[in-house]
């Protein structure tokens, strides 16, 4: 990655700053979300009404949305958010969850896409159905592996101009131009729900500290969020217990054991 | 019970499918029973909207709705999606919470027993007040033990024609005719919340994967409960240490193990 | 504190009851609420919509409100339910998360202001602007320390009868005569998302068991959460290995040990 910034400069930057990050997300995710940005450092807002939603994200450093629980009323806060966002000039990641699975997820998308997000981060399936290729995913979960979607997310990432992050056993970062291959994390991740939504709202909160740099913000979450998935799997028996010490791990992850454990490729 | 089928061969062909379960639930719920379900193998979805509900239940192999945080757009999106699982062919599971404390909640429930639900789980309190009869409960949790609604548990199945499930200290499941009970489980259980909704996602995620034995699916998943939830109380120190392990229990529960320890009998 | 109760006392009223609650909170909060309730002793119900709202809260032995997450529909869920808890003469918990955020979250809060919370809750930031002063929050975490909101939450209690109470490192309980000061609790206790709108829940089952005093009820459920919290962090690694001790210590913790290591002192 040609960058002068680690992954660990990103988030000692990150934790300096505590940025305040709007997470208009799915109620699955809220809870999990929440404690995962407050375990690494940022204070999470989960504000998502049409009534208050741009008015917040003008206050708020960066937003993030995730379509994972979508209604008509969320779907109107989160059009509002992300105009106001754009126009303020602040971050905001979309994470277009099974946005392939019905009619109305797919609409909702679409106009989310005009929106210009800054970041779009999905699995394979996601990723290759948004790029308009076919894709075998069945439902909220990925069917696909994250080196099939390579070419669809630069695809994506070109026709966009967003950030596009695929993640999965192996995640991949790309901005059209350059990308990146972040290897780690535990086969448990995928057992434990909205991890990936979570991982959404990180991303957020990198970008809110480096706007000026949100393709290596968004590899550096996500080299964090695979760093302290492998420590955590180490003493995990399985999910349950694997998902207090993930949060432990992301609370005390020091920037500099981010540096040497994070394996971040050029692709 | 009548069957050639162990709960342990029900689990493996549960986990052969990973079934896809959309469930309609409760705020409470939503991210524990995901977690449960994922745990245990299947492939949960929360997808509720009345605008892609029920093209969602056509694509899920089950359906499970639970009124616990009711309100209109979710009744809304849960008669769509009973009607498209009806026509479809699906099984489907209703957790009638507390339908007795409100006339809303009422009205709610009768409503959806006329979509006939293929299993319906509740505690003794709601089976018994869903039969007709008088209960001592006095909010979302039972005041009566599951003994009490066995007769009313069999009046409802022969009068709706749905597997009835009540669950308790003691689970007992009838089809009207043939009855069993399910022992195990742990004093800590109803400590902890949305166990009981948690419950009624695996019910239908054993229903999806075994969609010609609605009856012994049911009895299988309770049975799964029952002996992870004894096991995860050998060490838990309270309910807050209860919930890792019984996740981790549900995940590293072998079919064999849980043939050897589940206590299924005819009643 | 002038009282012949100890907070040990109000315990043993809180769990001998076994009150239900009715919860009108956040989607971040519900989950994490519902369970401290149940492993404190408590009964919790989560009913919003306004079709059952204020039917519930006649039934129901206190509510509590908590705007994290508000829209259209949960804030006239919430007039209904504050509005008839009032007519019952049932005591009712105001949590005005960020109320001072937006312009929408003010207003909903000046509405529900007119109906007489009998205790409101609040973090400094919260209470200072609760209280008509300028406030240095800027999100939905407290910029101010406790002592900084005392006046003001002298000056609100008088203002409008409501017993108010400031968390943070230190607590402080007044109704504009008396104050108390509570010392405990740990540093990791802001690192986990919704414990303060779980102990506004809390605050309400101790105040349905012990209607009479409603000040002595909200220092006690702030003293027994500062207690539980001290307690669980001496074995706790981070903010994900504290919660299930923290639920532990709230189902295990003992009048007596309540009692003994409460630091109640009157201000």
């Amino acid at each position: 990655m040609q960058t002068t910034q680690t992954p660990g400069r990103l988030l000692t930057a990150m934790r300096a700053k505590n940025p305040l990050v709007q997470n208009i997300t799915n109620f699955v995710a809220m809870n999990i979300a929440a404690n995962v940005m407050l375990a690494a450092g940022a204070s999470p807002a989960m504000v998502h009404t049409k009534e208050e939603a741009g008015e917040f994200a003008r206050i708020a450093s960066a937003l993030t949305i995730n379509i994972g629980t979508l209604s008509p009323d969320f779907l109107a806060g989160m059009k509002e958010a992300a105009k106001a966002a754009g126009e303020a000039g602040k971050p905001w990641v979309l994470d277009p969850v099974a946005h392939f699975a019905t009619a109305y997820r797919r609409a909702a998308v679409a106009d989310l896409m005009k929106l210009k997000p800054t970041i779009v981060r999905g699995n394979a399936s996601e990723i290759i159905a948004l790029a308009g290729s076919q894709s075998s995913g069945h439902g909220v979960d990925s069917g696909d592996p994250t080196e099939a979607a390579e070419g669809s997310a630069i695809t994506l990432a070109r026709q966009s101009g967003s950030i596009v992050a695929v993640t999965g056993e192996v995640d991949f970062v790309t901005d059209g131009q350059h990308s990146v291959r972040i290897m780690g994390g535990s086969a448990l991740m995928p057992r434990i729900t909205a991890l990936g939504c979570s991982l959404t709202c990180l991303v957020g909160a990198f970008a809110a500290a480096n706007p000026e740099r949100p393709f290596e913000a968004t590899a550096a979450a996500l080299a964090m969020f695979a760093v302290a998935g492998e420590e955590a799997a180490i003493s995990a028996a399985g999910p349950g217990s694997f998902l207090p010490l993930f949060l432990d791990r992301l609370a005390t992850l020091s920037p500099e054991t981010l540096d040497t454990k994070a394996r971040i490729v050029s692709a």
